[in-house]
């Protein structure tokens, strides 16, 4: 088995039996679109039944790490949440643990709210809220939510100026507003194009809001902190 | 009356009879919102009785030349369009004279299609169909019109995940479609808030197609080319 798992590796001088624990890469690694790459079932499956321990980390915030256990299972790989990294989760822990509590401003989906949810941090969804533009001529007018205390962007397919504007008057009138990016990922691709990925959405608002950059919870291993 | 055009201009050592030619930018400088400043009339009418020449500059790429020059009237100055430099007419004009006569898929407000309109480019404009934003699901469906040449990217308040994608796949699939930015302001003042403003609408585009840069029409004497 290892044989093979080192072929798919690419790589042929890794003892695999020295190590203990396996972190898969998933979106365009582990699967592509909807469909688990060749072989990679087996391996996952050879590796558990050897006793190791397999981990699926991801600098995706589309999902909650419950939503991922669902879609593994969907995969047919059984997976429990201790059992995924992903940067949705990574953000909600991230302000859990610098006691940052305060209501989240959230550009992205579901999964970002979903795990702020779960550490018991409120959230305005501007997916709810925002998801279509306020005519130009209204948007003096838009109450801020002075409760926000930061604002956490992730790739977005229906990010709007709207959504934009929010979060740079969030974080322009109070520089304690924490500012955390789920990852810098120029490009997500499809099965048929390449979009603007998560750095994409976010950078209008770096540029809008005057701020070099952010907290980025996607670099799972040691988040970078430059705010 | 230079004595006072002097104290608006907070300096005192520059002899104004020496110069023929009088700039004006517009936005936030001339005019703030719908009303000029104190005296601007006064200075330009002073000036015109003198027999300087004023012209009107801007790089905002939100209006057409003929569009400012009825701004200009409303604000009870008159002027032709040979008197305006802005960033849609500055775009139209560097498409024109670089034999670039495609067909141009603009992402900003309706002066920039009147502009190419008035030198005979043709164009998409973004504005009329990519306002909302079409499901992620259906983007990969989306057909990409192949004789799309150049994108042209201004202040929108109405920017979309569409739109921004939409100018990707054009800068993608063939490295000679142009690329131009009307400005790079990272804001945009309303009377009452702090706006993205052109260089935030760009940005995503920029990092999601991975160019590094685009020309900026709105660098008024002497267009920046980096692409």
């Amino acid at each position: 088995f290892f044989d093979q798992f080192r072929m798919v590796l690419m790589t042929t001088d890794v003892d695999l039996d020295q190590y203990d624990n396996f972190l898969f890469d998933c979106d365009g690694v582990l699967w592509k679109g909807t469909a688990i790459i060749p072989g990679g079932l087996r391996i996952i499956k050879a590796l558990e039944s050897q006793g190791k321990k397999v981990f699926y980390i991801s600098n995706n915030s589309m999902l909650s790490r419950e939503q991922y256990v669902a879609k593994l299972a969907k995969l047919m790989i059984k997976a429990n949440t201790d059992q995924i990294m992903c940067s949705s989760y990574a953000a909600a822990q991230y302000l859990f643990e610098n006691r940052q509590l305060g209501k989240v401003y959230t550009i992205g989906q579901e999964g970002i709210a979903m795990e702020l949810a779960a550490v018991g941090i409120p959230c305005l969804e501007s997916r709810l809220v925002h998801n279509h533009n306020i005519p130009r001529a209204e948007l003096d007018d838009v109450a801020i939510d002075p409760e926000i205390t930061a604002v956490v962007v992730g790739y977005d397919p229906e990010l709007t100026y709207t959504k934009i504007s929010y979060a740079t008057w969030l974080l322009h009138q109070n520089p304690s507003v924490a500012f955390i990016s789920t990852n810098q990922d120029a490009t997500f691709p499809s099965a048929v194009r390449v979009f603007p990925g998560g750095g994409a959405c976010v950078a209008p608002i770096i540029v809008g809001s005057g701020l070099a950059s952010c907290v980025v919870s996607g670099r799972l291993i040691g988040i970078s902190t430059s705010r």
